[in-house]
């Protein structure tokens, strides 16, 4: 009874879905992969994870077949990472996540971390998963992110830090 | 650097979300009591968690805020669960993984888990965040839950096994 539940044991696919992506440096990765943060050193950087634990997720996202992994340079050979069907289609979970964490893990004078336009309308998206101007659900590829101002300094500082081989 | 980001160390809301329930067990333990399912042994059955896995969990969901522990016996005490309104307000993350999980998890021969009928329109709501029938983005209030006769039988299953002292 200590093992978790396999993909196959359950036809709960919340049960199945967490099999692949219930870990928490999982989803963060997938939330760098989303913001077009491909490549290995600022995957580092911006998940925070050890390089042990990047490497063995992104393995583990691969072969869940969340991810691929494809050359960008062949000597030395670097790769970079893209988001498969599969991994694209994850979108809305985090999208879900982003706007619990934003209402319910945020002080009153903390900024939200990524501003979205909804391209469909124009206006700003809000923090849900239907655009608060229009009222349409929101798909990924009518989205334009933003990072806040206090988001973009975070990030900045994580890049920093483990450029001068410092924890941030 | 080996720590996961700490909830008051970045502005991120899925970092955030992540620090509270980003394991899979506290999200099978959600689900249960999303289906009403509230009480320890009957939880234990279901997420299938040894009794000092759930019990670590629970204790970490009560102190974030999730859950809430109430009497339903005194002599002896026993307790049951219940969702908090920040507990409740993650029912959009778990259709969302609901809906990855379904279309990503299963085999065309197998059966979804739980089958909802839109209390709005009254017809069956699919499987996605919105209605599939009418359109409008699902809340859980508006949602009548009936599970599949295979996962009826899934779930019966656990129950049994663990009446008889028995892994499922």
């Amino acid at each position: 009874m200590t093992a978790l539940p396999d993909k196959s044991d359950t036809l709960c696919p919340v049960a199945r879905s967490q099999a692949v992506i219930g870990d928490r440096w999982a989803v963060l990765i997938l939330r760098e992969l989303f913001m077009g943060n491909r490549r290995f050193d600022s995957l580092l950087a911006q998940s925070q994870a050890t390089p042990q634990m990047l490497s063995s997720r992104l393995k583990r996202l691969e072969a869940d077949g969340m991810i691929e992994r494809k050359h960008y340079m062949t000597k030395p050979p670097r790769y970079e990472y893209e988001l498969t069907e599969k991994g694209r289609a994850f979108h809305p979970v985090l999208l879900a996540l982003r706007e619990w964490g934003e209402t319910w893990h945020k002080s009153p004078h903390e900024d939200v971390a990524v501003r979205y336009t909804h391209l469909t309308c124009g206006k700003d998206a809000g923090i849900g998963t239907v655009c608060q101007s229009c009222g349409e659900p929101l798909r990924r590829e009518d989205l334009k992110a933003e990072f806040s101002p206090s988001y973009a300094q975070e990030r900045a500082a994580r890049r920093d830090a483990v450029k001068n081989g410092k924890s941030a």
